[in-house]
C-alpha cells in the first residue's frame, strides 16, 4: 500500500493574527493538494517572528512530509521568513544572479528604479533550490531535511498561485503520488442538516470505515461530502459514487446538483447550454447577484446586465414601474419582485429576468416589512416563479443568502424549461 | 507589569483542510480579541478527528492562556468535538435542561419536529459551563484546566459571533485585562511597498523596539500598520500616533486615510457627511461596486443604484449612449467611461456618477483592447475625473482591484469637493 503524504500549511504574518486579512491562500492550497492526493492534516497561522517560525517548523516536522509556508518574503523589515529559514536550515544568504536579473527586468518594465532593498530580494539561502516567481520579485525556496520537504512561497495570492500551478503542483504530484483521494458531493437546498441526516441515517450506517460523510450547513443549504482514500482511484470512485447516488436518490426532492460547484457556475453552464441570456433587477442585493454571475469566466455570453434599483425612485425611472402599483403592493412584495423580473428581461432584452426586493437589516429601507423579508421572482416569457424568504441573520449573511436563493430560483426555472 | 494574555484559535472541520470553505471565523475572532488586549499568537485548523483535537489541545496548552475552538458541534456523526472535549477533560455527557428547552423552542418556532439527534445536541459534558447559543441549537462550552481557559463554540459564523459578542468578550475582557494593544493605520494608494519603505526608512529606524511597523501590500495599495503593547494605553496611543503622523506627513501624496477601514466605508461616510448621492454605471465589474457600497449599513441614504451594462447593447438601451460614439472610441475607452458616469448620474438622479469599463480576462469581451485595461470616470455636475489602469492579474483579482480604484476615484472627487 502506498504511503499517504501528509502536508501542513503554515501561513506567516501578523495581519492574520489581528484579523486584518482573511486567509484565502490556505483554502486554495488545500484544494490543490487534495486534488493531487496529498492530505492536508493541519493549517497553522503564526506571526512574523523568528521564534514563532522556528517553533512551528519544529512542531510540524514531526508529522508532515510536506510543509508549505506562505508570507513574510517582502522587501520590508517586518518580513523575517527568509533569514529565519536560512538560519534554520544552516545556510548563508547569497545573491542569486537569475533572481537578480529577473527583479531588474520587472523594475525596468514597470519604470521603477532598482533599490538596494530589491537587491536583498535577490538573496537566497545557499542551501535551498530557488523557485521562480514569474510575476513578482520574491523567489520561492525549496528545502529538504530528514525526509521532509519545505517550500516557502510569497503571501501575495496571485504570485503564490502562479508558482504552485506552474512549478510546484506538477512536482508534488510526481514526487508524492500517494493514495488516491476521492470526493463525491451532493448539494441540497431546503432542509436543515438534522433532517437530512435523519432521512439517510440507514445509508450512513452502511458506509465502510474508509468512506467518510460530512455535512456542511449554511442557511437553507446543506452540502454533503463523501470522502475516501485508497490505492485504486477508479474502484474508490465507483464505490463512493454508488453511495452518493443512493443518498441523492433518497433526498432527491432537495438535491440541486451532484457537485460542489457554486450556484453561479451551475446557472452559467445551464444558460450557455440552453443558449439563453439573463438580465437582473436587483434591489436589496445591491449588485451582488450580478457580481457573482460575472465571477464566472465567459459570463458575457449570457449575462446582459443588472439594473440595481436601490432607491424606489430608480424602480420607477429605470424599470418604468407605476408608483401607484408600488404603493399598492409595497416595495417589498411578491408583485413588485415579479414586475421587476419582467421589466429586467424587457429592458435588457434577455430571455430570463430576475427581480429581487427585500429588507436585509434594520433601518435600511423606507418600507414597513419585517427585517429579513425577501421576495425573489424569475421570469421566462410569461412564465413567472416567485417565492418569499424570511432570513434570520445579519445584513451581510442575509445578502449572501438572498443571492443564493435567487440563483437557485433561476436554476429551478432552467430545470423546468429543460423538462418541457 | 501586567501579564500579556496569549490566545490560540483552533478551528475544527475537514472542510477547512480540503479547501471547501474559507475560514472567516478566525479573522473575526482575532480582531475582537486584539481589540480587548488579548494577543492571538497562533491559529490552527485541524480535521474532525478526536486524535487531531487532542493533539492540538496538548500542543497549544503549553503556551496559551486562552484556547478558543470553533466547529464540529453539529448534530451529525461527522461532528466529534463535544465527545472528544468531554473525554479530554474527564467528564460525562449529561442532558442540560436549559439547552433542551431552548432547542425545543427553536424547533417549534421553525415548525420542525424534535428529533432524537436534537436531544443529543442538548447533552453537555458535566465538567463544563454551558454558554448559551441564543440563535442556534449547539451550546458553547467553557472548560478550565491548569490555569488555561478553553471555550468551544459552534462553527456557524453568526452563531459564534453572537455568543462572542453577548457573553464571551465581556467576560474575557474582564478576566484577561492584559496589556493594552494599540494600532495606528496609514492607508496608501499609488506606490509599491519597496518605494514606500524607502521613503520612510529613517523614521522606521527611529521606532523604539516596542513599536512595530508592518506593510500589507495589495495591487496599487499598501496599508501600513504601527503596533505597540504596554501598560498605559493613552501614552502608547499618543506615541504611536506621533510616529504615524510623521510617516503620513512624509508620504502625504499617497495617503488615502489614517484608518484601516474599507474604501466603501470611507466613501459612504463622506457622501453622508456632504449630503450627496451616488449612482453607478458598471460594465466589467458586473455589479461588484454596488455590492461593496451596499455592504455598508445605512447606504440607502446615499446609494441610488447601479446600471450594470455588461452587454454593449445595454449601454445603448439603458444609458442612451450613441452606438456611433461607442464605435468611434471603442467600448473600453476613457470617453465611454466618462459618458457612462454622466449617464448614470442622470438616469439615477444622483449628485455623483461613476462609469467603469474594461477587460478583466481573456476572451471576455468583444473589444480589441489589451486584457487588464480599465477606464474609470467619476462625475459631479460637469466636472469629470477619469483615469486608465492597466491591471496585471487574474480575472477575480482584476475585478477586485478595478473596484478599489473606482472607489478611490470617488474618494478623490469628494476630497476635491471638500476643498472647494
Amino acid at each position: 500500500m502506498r504511503k499517504q503524504t501528509t502536508a501542513t500549511i503554515i501561513t506567516i504574518g501578523d495581519e492574520l493574527l489581528i484579523g486584518q486579512i482573511i486567509d484565502t491562500n490556505s483554502a486554495w492550497i488545500a484544494q490543490q493538494l487534495s486534488a493531487i492526493g496529498v492530505t492536508v492534516a493541519k493549517r497553522v497561522a503564526i506571526g512574523d517572528t523568528a521564534e514563532a517560525i522556528r517553533a512551528a517548523l519544529d512542531q510540524e516536522a514531526a508529522s508532515a512530509d510536506l510543509i508549505l509556508l506562505t508570507g513574510g518574503l517582502g522587501p520590508t523589515a517586518d518580513d523575517v521568513t527568509k533569514p529565519t529559514l536560512c538560519d534554520y536550515f544552516g545556510g548563508q544568504l547569497v545573491v542569486d544572479e537569475g533572481v537578480l536579473t529577473h527583479i531588474k527586468g520587472i523594475m525596468s518594465r514597470w519604470g521603477r528604479p532598482f533599490l538596494e532593498r530589491n537587491l536583498k530580494q535577490a538573496e537566497v539561502p545557499d542551501v535551498c533550490r530557488v523557485i521562480h516567481n514569474s510575476i513578482g520579485s520574491a523567489p520561492g525556496m525549496w528545502f529538504e531535511k530528514e525526509g521532509t520537504v519545505y517550500v516557502s512561497m510569497p503571501g501575495v495570492p496571485f504570485e503564490m498561485k502562479q508558482m504552485m500551478t506552474d512549478i510546484l503542483l506538477p512536482e508534488f504530484s510526481h514526487r508524492f503520488a500517494g493514495q488516491a483521494i476521492v470526493h463525491d458531493h451532493i448539494f441540497t437546498i431546503g432542509e436543515g442538516e438534522s433532517f437530512v441526516a435523519e432521512r439517510i441515517k440507514d445509508i450512513e450506517a452502511q458506509l465502510p470505515s474508509y468512506i467518510g460523510l460530512a455535512y456542511l450547513p449554511s442557511p437553507y443549504m446543506v452540502k454533503l461530502r463523501l470522502s475516501a482514500s485508497g490505492n485504486d482511484a477508479a474502484v474508490l470512485r465507483s464505490e463512493v459514487q454508488a453511495f452518493g447516488d443512493a443518498i441523492a436518490d433518497r433526498i432527491r426532492n432537495i438535491v440541486v446538483a451532484r457537485t460542489d460547484e457554486a450556484l453561479e457556475v451551475l446557472v452559467g453552464g445551464k444558460l450557455k447550454e440552453l443558449g439563453l441570456s439573463i438580465g437582473l433587477a436587483e434591489s436589496c442585493t445591491g449588485g451582488y447577484i450580478g457580481h457573482l454571475i460575472t465571477q464566472v469566466k465567459g459570463s458575457s455570453a449570457y449575462f446582459k446586465g443588472s439594473i440595481v434599483t436601490y432607491a424606489t425612485e430608480a424602480k420607477i425611472n429605470l424599470l418604468h414601474m407605476d408608483p401607484g402599483f408600488i404603493k399598492e403592493h409595497g416595495v417589498v412584495s411578491e408583485a413588485v419582485a415579479a414586475a421587476m423580473a419582467t421589466a429586467a428581461a424587457s429592458a435588457l432584452h434577455s430571455d430570463i429576468g430576475l427581480g429581487i426586493t427585500g429588507i436585509l437589516s434594520d433601518g435600511d429601507y423606507e418600507d414597513q416589512s419585517a427585517v429579513g423579508t425577501v421576495f425573489v421572482a424569475v421570469s421566462r416569457g410569461t412564465k413567472i416563479l416567485s417565492q418569499r424568504f424570511q432570513l434570520r441573520y445579519d445584513r451581510i449573511q442575509n445578502k449572501h443568502t438572498a443571492a443564493q436563493m435567487a440563483l437557485h430560483m433561476i436554476w429551478k426555472l432552467l430545470q423546468e424549461g429543460d423538462a418541457a
